[in-house]
C-alpha cells in the first residue's frame, strides 16, 4: 500500500492495540479465561431485549436516558451523574480521550487492566507507571502522582487485590486537580465500593460494567458514575447512538433483576473460596482475591497453562515480568472449578 | 464543580457536540425526520438476533470476523478489506481519529452530513470547508484539496445529489497521499456506487450503513471498505469489542436477507418520484435526490415546517444559511406521504 503515503498521525503505525483473551469456543472448552460469569443472565433481560426487537428501524434514544435513570436510582444518584457506554472498553477510552493528547501521561500501577496504556497510547500519549509494592500495596508516589488522569481498578486485576476506601479518598484529597478514575468492574464480588465516596469528592469516577456480575459481555454495557459536569463534557466525544436499542433494554432489565445477579456474585465468592483453598493445597501461592478471578502462583505457571489448555481448560497466561509466575483463573461452576482441580493434580504428578 | 480545576484537553469546554434529529415518539407521530426505512427489518434479521441472546454471557467475537466474511463476499472483496463498527459513526470517528491531531484539519464541502465538522473538532482539529457551486456541483479547489482526509457524502444530504464516479476517481487521483472518504449512507437507493474503485484506488475508503435501506437504525451497525493496510491501523483503534453478539448477528441475517432490503429499497424510490412530483405540483422547488429523503425549498420552510410539527408531522429543518429555506424530508410509505402531501395543502392555503 501506499500506506506510508497516507498522512495518518505519527504515533499510529507503531502503536501496539490490545490483545483480548482468546475466544476459542468448543463444545468441550472449560473457558476460564476472560472473567466471564459461569451463569446466563436473568430472564428478565432476554425478555427486554426480544422486546426491543421490534423497533429496530428508528433509532434508539441517543443517551439512553431510561436506562441513566434507572441506573441512578440504583445508586441513590442523579442521571446527569451517569453516562452509560457501549462497554466500560468504551467508557474508559472517553475519559482518556477527555484527558490525553499528545505528551500528555495516565498514571496506573503497574499490575493492573493492561487497557489502560494501550488507551493513552492510542491517543499519542503515554503511561506513567507506579510499581506496586511486594504485597500489590499502593506505592506512596502514586498518591501524588502528577499526571491530569490516574487509573485505579478495584479490585485490581489479575490479582484481585481490594484497596481500601480511605485509600480512594486520600487518592482523590492530596491532588484536587487530577482525575482518579476507580475501575470497579469486579466490585460485586468484594465486600465493598467506592460509591459513597462521589458526595465527597468532584474529582472521582467510579466506572462499572455489565460483563462480568450480570453475565451480559456479549452485550457490551458498561457506565461511569461522575460529576455532571464531566459527564456532560464526555457526551460531547461520544459517538451520539452509541448504545443500540436491545443493549438499552437488556441493561434496564438487569438492573430491575438485580437480586438475581446478586446470588450469582455469592454464589461465586463460595466457589472462589474452596478453589483457593483446593488451589493452595496443591502448592499454589493465591494471593486473597476480591474478583471473579484467582491468580495462581507457581514456578511452573507457564506449563501448566499450556497442559490444561491441551485438557481443553483455558485460563489466561501474561508473559511479562511480574506475572510469569502465575495463571489467572476466571472462577465458573463448582463442576468446572472440581474438574480444573483435578486436571492440576494430573499435571502436578 | 473544579471542572476547571481538572485538566480536561483544551478545546474540549468549547467544543459543539453533534445535535441528532429530535426522537420524538407517538402513536401519532408521522417521523420523516432523521431517514428512517419505514418497513421493518427482514425476518432473519430478527431470527439471528434472538439465537444470540442465547449466548451473551460470553464476549463477542472482537472482530465481527463471520460478518467481515458475509460482507466480502457481498462485495466481492476480501474480509480484510472490511472493518464493521457501532454505526457508521464509530466507522467515521475512528477515520478521523485515525488522521486528524491538534491543528489538523479535514477537507469536507459546505452542504454535507454535519457530523464531519464535529468529529474533527473532537480531536483537536478542523475542517477546511469547499462550499459546493450554485447547483451543488463539487468546487474545483476541493479536488486538490491539501488536508490529510477529505470526506464525500454520496448521495449527499440534505439534498441528495450524486457525484459521478468519475468525479470520485479524480479525487482520488489528483492527491494520493491524501485519503478519499465516500460515505455511502443512501447509496442503496441510488442508481450507482463507488465500491469497484477499489480496485483503482488504494486511498479510497468507502462507508456504509445499516441504519436506512437496511430498517436497523436502533441495531447501529455500519462499516467500511478499504485497503488492508488501513483497515489494520484502524482496528488497533476500535474498541476490542466494538460489535455486541446481537449486532454482529443481526448485520448477518440482513445480508442473508438483502433481497428484501432491495425490495423495501425500490420502493421508496418509487415513493420519492411521487413525492417530489406532489410536492413541484405545490410550488416547492425540489432539487434531484438520489437519497431516501429531498429537500423541498420553498421561502416559508420554516414556516412550514413548525406547521407540519403541529400536526404532528415530523420533518427536519437546518437554521443555517443555504438550507434555512428549505425542509429535509425522509421518504416514508406512500401513505405517509400523502398524508404529508395533504397537510401541506392545507398550510399553504
Amino acid at each position: 500500500m501506499t500506506e506510508s503515503a497516507l498522512r495518518l498521525r505519527p504515533f499510529l503505525p507503531a502503536l501496539q492495540g490490545y490483545t483480548p483473551g482468546e475466544q476459542l469456543a468448543g463444545k468441550n472448552i472449560i473457558k476460564l479465561n476472560t472473567n466471564e460469569c459461569p451463569y446466563p443472565p436473568a430472564h428478565r433481560v432476554v425478555e427486554r431485549a426480544q422486546e426491543s426487537l421490534k423497533s429496530l428501524r428508528l433509532y434508539p434514544n441517543p443517551g439512553s436516558d431510561t436506562l441513566r435513570e434507572v441506573l441512578a436510582n440504583y445508586h441513590g444518584l442523579k442521571p446527569e451523574q451517569i453516562l452509560v457506554g457501549n462497554g466500560s472498553d468504551e467508557i474508559l477510552r472517553l475519559l482518556v480521550h477527555a484527558f490525553i493528547g499528545p505528551n500528555d501521561h495516565i498514571a496506573m500501577v503497574d499490575l493492573t487492566y493492561s487497557l489502560y496504556p494501550v488507551l493513552a497510547a492510542s491517543f499519542g500519549g503515554g503511561a506513567s507507571v507506579y510499581p506496586l509494592g511486594e504485597n500489590y500495596e499502593l506505592p506512596e508516589a502514586f498518591f501524588d502522582a502528577p499526571e491530569p488522569i490516574l487509573f485505579l481498578a478495584n479490585p485490581n486485576p489479575p490479582i484481585g487485590i481490594l484497596y481500601s476506601r480511605e485509600e480512594v479518598a486520600r487518592l482523590c484529597r492530596s491532588r484536587q486537580d487530577r482525575l482518579v478514575v476507580i475501575d470497579e468492574a469486579y466490585a460485586d464480588f468484594a465486600p465493598r465500593d467506592c460509591v459513597s465516596l462521589l458526595n465527597d469528592f468532584e474529582n472521582l469516577v467510579v466506572t462499572r460494567t455489565f460483563s462480568k456480575s450480570y453475565s451480559l459481555a456479549g452485550m457490551r454495557l458498561g457506565y461511569l458514575m461522575g460529576h455532571p459536569a464531566l459527564v456532560a463534557e464526555l457526551m460531547k466525544l461520544k459517538d451520539s447512538y452509541n448504545l443500540n436499542r436491545v443493549a438499552q433494554e437488556a441493561a434496564i432489565g438487569a438492573i430491575e433483576a438485580c437480586g438475581e445477579m446478586r446470588v450469582n456474585a455469592r454464589r461465586i465468592v463460595e466457589t472462589r473460596g474452596h478453589t483457593v483453598q483446593a488451589l493452595k493445597e496443591l502448592g499454589y501461592r493465591v494471593p486473597e482475591s476480591q474478583g471473579n478471578f484467582v491468580f495462581a502462583i507457581h514456578p511452573d505457571a507457564r506449563a501448566h497453562f499450556l497442559a490444561l489448555r491441551e485438557r481443553g481448560i483455558l485460563v489466561r497466561y501474561f508473559d511479562v515480568p511480574r506475572l510469569s509466575n502465575g495463571m489467572r483463573i476466571s472462577i465458573g461452576t463448582p463442576e468446572e472449578m472440581q474438574t480444573l482441580i483435578a486436571a492440576l493434580k494430573e499435571i502436578l504428578k
